[in-house]
């Protein structure tokens, strides 16, 4: 785990990690949230609505910002102040994704960072793109 | 589930529902993600950031705006566009809450509706505010 402080982190930082959609994933997110939607549960339904496998939940998959912030950047001393989300492109379970966030603004008066995130797929096609707020221990 | 379609929708509709934030969702959560940041995992860390409990994890609880568009509002027929949310107020572990969206907008162009969410706590206050963008089948 990173343990950046505000005054270590510099505009341009960028970390990233890799995941897998699992249908293991899938299923402990359904019974977290109740959601029993048949895009994200019956292959069926989201076959005859033209895709080729479940489609992920877009907040399942947008959870990996909370790694990013977490664990990445900035690590141990953040708290994610606001998160917005595009999800431009459905992931199907079983795709592997690259989460990535770039440092693009520092706000000295409330010690917190801005980051550029996007989540690309194994073809790299951008799948989701967004911003997080994040404040960071000094 | 409701199974609203596009037209049924108007603007001022309002869905919502009770959760509690419980330790066995938190560690699900972290399964999922890989999220072990102490502020969600270290109840005396917690703590001696100023906090009653281990701190739910943002993300965890912007979770349930996928129940909000996957069960409640428009339910079945939905797909999620894009997420906004700022986090007001942090949500403590055994936090129950009040997850709640009003349709604010409907673009008839691209069948997607607007809702403004909000997520308070049993003091009745604003833990959450955000925005969704939501495709409806017609």
């Amino acid at each position: 785990m990173n343990k950046y402080h505000f005054d270590e982190i510099d505009v341009g930082r960028k970390e990233g990690f890799d995941i897998v959609i699992s249908q293991e994933m899938m299923d402990s997110f359904r019974k977290i949230t109740g959601d029993c939607n048949p895009l994200h549960n019956d292959i069926q339904f989201a076959v005859s609505q033209g895709y080729q496998n479940s489609v992920s939940y877009g907040m399942l998959t947008a959870s990996f910002l909370s790694t990013l912030a977490g664990v990445y950047l900035p690590g141990m001393y953040s708290l994610i102040h606001s998160v917005s989300v595009d999800f431009v492109k459905p992931v199907i379970v079983g795709d592997e994704l690259h989460v990535e966030g770039e440092v693009i603004e520092k706000d000295e008066r409330f010690n917190t960072i801005l980051l550029k995130v996007k989540i690309t797929n194994g073809s790299n096609a951008k799948v989701v793109r967004g911003k997080m707020r994040i404040g960071v221990s000094k």
